[in-house]
């Protein structure tokens, strides 16, 4: 069996771990690293061909983007261009269908396929959300989070000017209803209370309770750990009083660089197009054929 | 939007949940009632056409099984012929790919589609072990059922001769170990010891601790609740110590009736061809419009 050719964009949190989820998976191979800066090479490339071009790299199956998720659709749709599935893990919730149309459209054109928002929420969470909703299609389904590090609301808080480092720490306060804590190390000169301002006004936070803090350093408290409690009681036909419970305690950008590899390995058995995972038969996530998982996991 | 017409094959302890989960369901209307004696209509049935055989019913699009899981080929079969669709919750997991074999090739000569094993065990919980094992790829995943009736055990004992009612109860002894329950009412003139032989070679049982127990009458003990304890520890890459949990409490047959009328939207959107529930779209499952959930769920 040839192997997957996947080149990895962009070798940041996601990056370094969608490279040992690649080595790790045996139906994989590394045909390159595309950073800003290629000349920039850490231990953990050594092997692999850094360069600063998807376009420089040779016969790629698949483009796994690990880029900031404002950047997704830039880096998306060039790879489409290249004639290249491309996966990522957008997480910006209520912005998802946009970029799915968007990338429909052009990976329909290129004759390949996209698997976007393939992390874990959205990403597993949804098809769990999804198959309850199967399950019982009356009831409410609550998604509380943490406490964990949210890497995207993080990545938000760093995009403000003044802000030298941050972190965003995602606390459950039950149905849904979360508070987010928020540490900020502040560049000499600028202003916190502006940098707070801008935090609690960002699409990422306006909608929760959010608390901005200064600290000295925000490297010590970091710890990948999170955790997802989604919960749904509902209504099956006319049965009531039908409880589910998904539960993860997990390191959230290992788990979202597996989801990613196993997204590329699935992106290639879909239809030209553009797909969210509810939109992908799980199986296809899996390596090998169809006939052993039903035999192993059915 | 035309609904979709479904006939429903049996009416035992399935069958009746399915008729609600239909009724409930604002997309399906109910072709018919396939039963051995369409003579005897309960009144739940009432408003319906009941039927002996399926093609008396007219422009059915799918065909709900809700037989015992050993006729469930049989019917199939004979609803393929006739160019319906059909659903079924058949549940001897290791006799699923031979089932899968023999429905996709009628499946696929009638250009229609089968989903088979469309319960929650096989059925959902086989997404949710798809899912966690895309998450983590190395890892064991453990499966832990009850305390609750298991209506395939139940059927399979009653089957043996001389038995007039029975029940087995299934009990969680961790790391997907059961303890099976086994309640039986004799019927007069056989020899309940024989029975116990009967029930202990089984292939239902015959891996499982199993207590054959003689009772006067088991419908005081039914309680149609059960549960499911569903647990992966495993590896996201090179990231140890990945934790899933997936739990449910649920009424046995209802959610086995609204997964079946879940599949039976899903399966009239797949190709011609049979399909387990891990080879199916979530969203399929789901009615209305992919752009729809995607923004609720994704």
């Amino acid at each position: 069996m040839a192997k997957i050719r996947a080149a990895v964009v962009g070798y940041g949190n996601i990056g370094r771990y969608v490279i040992e989820a690649l080595e790790a998976a045996g139906d994989f191979e590394i045909a390159g690293v595309v950073r800003r800066n290629a000349a920039d090479i850490p231990q953990a490339l050594q092997p692999y061909r850094v360069v600063t071009s998807l376009a420089e790299l040779e016969n790629v199956d698949v483009a796994i983007l690990g880029v900031p998720t404002r950047q997704t659709e830039k880096h998306a749709l060039e790879a489409l261009a290249l004639g290249i599935s491309t996966v990522d893990s957008f997480d910006i919730h209520t912005k998802i269908p946009e970029l799915r149309a968007s990338l429909d459209a052009a990976a329909k054109k290129a004759g390949r396929a996209s698997i976007i928002s393939a992390g874990w929420d959205p990403g597993s969470d949804s098809v769990v959300r999804t198959l309850l909703e199967a399950c019982a299609p009356k009831g409410i389904t609550y998604t509380n989070f943490g406490p964990g590090m949210s890497m995207g609301h993080s990545v938000a808080v760093k995009a403000i000017e003044g802000v030298a480092d941050a972190l965003s720490v995602t606390i459950p306060m039950g149905t849904g209803v979360h508070r987010r804590m928020v540490y900020v190390q502040v560049k000499p000169g600028y202003d916190f209370a502006a940098i707070a301002a801008a935090v609690k006004a960002d699409p990422y936070f306006v909608n929760d309770e959010t608390h901005v803090m200064q600290v000295e350093s925000v490297d010590v408290l970091k710890d990948m750990g999170h955790g997802v409690n989604l919960v749904r009681k509902g209504v099956s036909g006319k049965t009531h009083n039908q409880n589910f419970e998904f539960n993860m305690k997990i390191n959230n950008p290992a788990l979202t660089a597996q989801i990613l590899v196993s997204a590329a390995r699935a992106v290639l058995r879909q239809q030209p197009g553009c797909y969210t995972l509810i939109e992908i038969p799980p199986v296809d996530l899996l390596p090998g054929t169809r006939e052993d998982w039903v035999r192993k996991l059915v």
